[in-house]
């Protein structure tokens, strides 16, 4: 591998570099699902050393996260799974609420739902993300039968919510106060989720 | 009011009326909200008689839903809930997962679901008619404390569903049989609204 500091025959990182890079990982993503996906096909479609990929982004995953500008790293929502069942419902809740309520958050996570909704390159894009990534995980601590469309519900209500409260903005959900919002919220994903 | 066969002084119905009504329409709905939108100035703002726009689409509902190209009658989803609540979960979700499954109406609630999503205008149609016409009747026969909340949190579930099976279509959710779909999205609703 050539480091970047060694200016490789492709063309050395430039102030859109990353953007290019960002374009052809959507492309790359969109086109053979995230598994299959390699930093070296993205590297060759964005015209650049591979070695400039690892270098701005690190891994595959947060290529993946940075393309779809999301906010939230999925191992973390994972970890949050494990540790008491009884519990999991508002730890997940308290943990979702907080990103909604952080304007700069709120705003990426929203426009993820908004191209997702309206593109089917985006659709496709999290569509090989989200099983491997975040629900198979998630399930797996879990556990239990039908774990995983369990774990989808769960994502489901939340999506679902965060358009109703800050979408649509119906009320009274909009204006539940951030305590009332992870106590509706969490005993949900209780039921959902917990032992 | 003037009949529309009587040729009112404003222009008379022509093949792009039905049209311009629901341009005026989506536009008074989204500004005043469905409570305060009239026909007579949605009329007003189509440039037409007031009798036209009662005839194309009898009432104030039917010309929101029609402008919305929305598949469902709220009325109904409110009736459903009535009657035996140990049992209201799976009704409504036979109901819903009838509609998705139906390739016409599911095409006409994900084209709600997208323009909603992207567009201020569409979002604020919704919110003006969401409360007062399925939030507020439905938490009415659902009764209990929270309840307009927990019919919120029971729509979010819907919508969260549709787009985590049609839309980004994840497995296991997105090949799930419609009578699985129905187990799956009548207990969470159940646990959301039953008593």
């Amino acid at each position: 591998m050539t480091a970047p500091a060694k200016r490789p025959g492709r063309r050395p990182g430039s102030a859109d570099t990353r953007g290019q890079i960002l374009n052809a990982a959507r492309a790359e993503f969109a086109s053979r699902g995230y598994e299959k996906a390699t930093l070296r096909a993205i590297a060759r479609a964005a015209d650049v050393d591979a070695a400039l990929v690892h270098h701005y982004f690190g891994s595959k995953e947060q290529v993946f996260l940075a393309a779809l500008d999301f906010p939230v790293d999925p191992a973390t929502v994972v970890e949050m799974a494990a540790g008491d069942l009884s519990r999991v419902g508002e730890r997940l809740a308290r943990y979702v609420v907080a990103l909604w309520e952080a304007p700069e958050a709120r705003e990426r996570l929203l426009a993820v739902v908004r191209t997702v909704t309206s593109n089917e390159e985006m659709a496709a894009l999290v569509r090989g993300f989200a099983h491997p990534r975040l629900v198979a995980p998630l399930a797996a601590r879990i556990g239990g039968p039908d774990a995983e469309a369990r774990v989808e519900m769960a994502l489901a209500q939340i999506i679902g919510l965060a358009m109703a409260r800050y979408v649509i903005r119906v009320e009274p959900i909009a204006s539940l106060g951030a305590e009332d919002l992870v106590a509706l919220l969490g005993g949900a994903l209780q039921r959902l989720l917990g032992s």
